[in-house]
């Protein structure tokens, strides 16, 4: 033996474990110091992924970190920009009179759960093209009515994201690259349409918006000129939001944005002052401005080729799906997953439908949970400590290609947060995007039983990748 | 020798150095491991000062302790509620037509910093007891006008903190313990009276507070019912605010409340508008909000005999001073600091004036300057980094009695704000009240030229530790 190996048993036996926990802990028994190395092999051992990661690796044909870096570019050159208030059925892209559009992946009537159903049924008694629940559930289940995703339709909607032709939706343009995405109104807490509660009170609420409140933003938008959502976005991450889930601080800022317009349209005081008390209680109408912008930002990526990054991701509470730049407009889906979190008072677990709602192309985007470290309160909301919401924005710089060089993280230094989802980095590591998310009630009517974070499904993840390489490295 | 002995001086030597730096680092210059204890002496090796803490410690006719406890108790228990809109004339204790209030300890004209009396100039001017300059610059020397703190009225004001007979200020009820307190309302930025600033542009505004925005908030306030600012303080904390320097959560939190009422007053629409946009073009429109609350916070452990508890810390932009719960009203005083910060473009530390102003009565009820690791993103404005500002946080819970159960930091798995400055550890530990505040020109007229850090003179807590050693244990 050579003097170094000699050495090597003269000495004190220090060993370093890489692998199964057991040696490790073996050694420790016998008094010997052992460190265990966190790691985990590639794409959790899947041989499959790695022989694919391998082959992307090797193929020469297309230059996927070059493509990916321009899909990166134009996600952080985008410009979300609130231009206005328009009716679904004249501004959204093929919408008609009995489309029913819906959160997620492409989904029938048959497949779709408790909240999801509520909320169509909501929809088709608000445009009048049913009289009851049941005259609603037998138009759904008898092929007349077109269900499509938002997605499908440049735009997207929080939970069940039920849109139909009558209603008005924010219009949202992406300066840098022209694009548009719209979301509708968000309608407030407790019994919605979007958990699936289809009551008259429900029905009530989104009549008004369409009456009142929507004619009235619209005049704002008018008077104000064009809304910069991008510095806004800037802005709230520095005042304990994420985007997603927590929207105090941006439904404020609207609020003091629009105030002013809002006194000087000259309209009856009680109407505009119940519209300033509607948005006062309810921080989530930030989000439905949230969303789109989020949705015009990553929608530039579309169809870059040779792209592995995510350029949407959407639940309809029965599927979870992916899409990605270099693929197209295909959905790479999985079964929705239950979320993780807390309940409100007299909910649990048995109560909750399972992930549901557009509302994840904030994450899709790099904010909602991908940066949650901007949000430390956001924990007595969803679950965890203020160190478990710093680690989960940490985790996402290992699946992304870039940082956002204007929504910045104060605690982190300001660093950027974690922008472009890459397919490969997610399958390769075995970490899922961390999303912030609502808990709907499993019935339909009931509305909101808790939030949480969730776990989207793997598979999508490598059906991706596999369906990637088949096209880029067959 | 013992063996235990001799088995040192066997071992390889690892020295624990207190106390002078040097030895340690002869040790580490021949080959020696050798670790410096980061100690410094009591009170900083003041013997006469170690000498006080000891005989504090012996005597036993006041329980200290019991005393801060109480202090502090009060101090949480407070309810600080925003009641009402008055003039100060009117409202103010101890207000006269010929008295001028300003910030910190009481200052006779000739002692006044450049800022101070362009805003008392500012102030006779707007008052009509001068037409010029030259005439308020007279009068002030005169001996006609009273001079007077305005922690004297039970008042707080921001920078110079000039408050004069006719101007509307802001009432405040402790609603726990009856007291109240009072302030001005915030001007905006630029050129202002705080700032020392009293062109025409100033004092026209100063004219618009009095006549439209006051009467305006008034009605507000009546139609709104009292406002919990506790309740709002404590969210702000949860929103990137410290309630000091940075104060955009907290505007925006006041003007969504106000809203709505605004509107319903019927008023001219134009009127209503400019009162939204003032309020939404001046992040600092909430420091006069969260100022009297701490102040009414605070005054509540007022003469509690026994106690070390600082209920107030002030400045002039002359003198820095304190009083102590125990010590009655009187001021301990020091030199008034330069602040190291950040300086607006074209200005720097030559153009600075020394350390003004009321608004470390934040620090006082341990929010500000004490919360900072709150509002990481402060560190933009005022220097520093996002680890500075946890660490400014976790220092001050050396040198207080107890954490706030309302106001709680999110970042630091919402550990409660240092609350309730005991003017014995200050001594003890040398460790300073760190304090958030702005800068002003050292010339009347010229106003803001930056925001930083300033610690007061260490003098005023000797001072008032030597003054309660006399009175408690002579």
């Amino acid at each position: 033996m050579s003097n170094t190996l000699l050495s090597l048993f003269g000495s004190e036996l220090k060993a370093v474990n890489l692998g199964l926990e057991s040696f490790a802990e073996n050694l420790r028994a016998n008094g010997a110091d052992a460190i265990q190395v966190r790691w985990k092999p590639p794409a959790g051992g899947d041989i499959k992924m790695v022989e694919i990661l391998d082959r992307l690796r090797r193929q020469t044909a297309v230059d996927i970190d070059a493509a990916n870096a321009e899909a990166a570019s134009r996600i952080l050159k985008g410009k979300p920009t609130l231009v206005g208030v328009g009716k679904a059925l004249d501004v959204v892209p093929g919408m008609t009179a009995t489309t029913v559009l819906h959160s997620g992946p492409p989904l029938a009537w048959e497949r779709m759960c408790g909240p999801m159903r509520g909320a169509v049924i909501g929809g088709l008694l608000y445009e009048g093209l049913a009289k009851s629940r049941e005259e609603a559930e037998a138009l759904a289940a008898s092929g007349e009515i077109r269900f499509d995703p938002c997605h499908h339709h440049d735009a997207v909607g929080p939970m069940a994201g039920v849109m139909t032709a009558s209603m008005p939706v924010w219009i949202f343009e992406n300066s840098s690259f022209g694009n548009r995405a719209y979301c509708t109104f968000n309608e407030g807490l407790g019994k919605v349409l979007r958990y699936g509660a289809f009551s008259e009170e429900v029905l009530a609420r989104l009549k008004w918006i369409e009456t009142d409140l929507a004619p009235v933003m619209k005049q704002v938008l008018e008077a104000h000129g064009p809304l910069d959502m991008k510095n806004i976005l800037a802005q709230v991450l520095q005042m304990g939001d994420e985007g997603h889930n927590r929207n105090r601080a941006g439904t404020s800022l609207i609020i003091r944005e629009f105030a002013p317009h809002l006194v000087r349209l000259g309209e009856d005081p009680e109407k505009i002052a119940k519209i300033l008390l509607f948005m006062h209680a309810n921080d989530h109408f930030f989000l439905n401005l949230s969303m789109p912008a989020c949705k015009c930002t990553v929608d530039a990526a579309k169809g870059i080729k040779g792209s592995t990054v995510i350029y949407a991701m959407a639940r309809n509470g029965t599927d979870f799906g992916i899409r990605v730049a270099g693929l197209g407009e295909q959905w790479f889906t999985g079964p929705a997953s239950m979320v993780e979190g807390l309940y409100l008072p007299g909910f649990g677990p048995d109560d909750a439908a399972p992930d549901i709602g557009d509302s994840v192309i904030t994450e899709t985007a790099g904010i909602g949970g991908f940066a949650m470290a901007a949000a430390p309160a956001i924990v007595q909301f969803v679950g965890g400590t203020p160190a478990d919401a710093l680690e989960v924005t940490r985790k996402m710089y290992e699946i992304t290609v870039t940082e956002n060089d204007s929504y910045r993280i104060p605690i982190l230094d300001f660093r950027g947060t974690p922008t472009a989802i890459d397919i490969r980095k997610v399958v390769e590591t075995g970490i899922l995007p961390a999303i912030n998310t609502g808990i709907a009630h499993r019935e339909p009517g009931v509305g909101m039983v808790g939030a949480g974070l969730v776990k989207p499904p793997e598979n999508c993840f490598k059906d991706a990748l596999a369906a990637f390489a088949k096209t880029y490295a067959p």
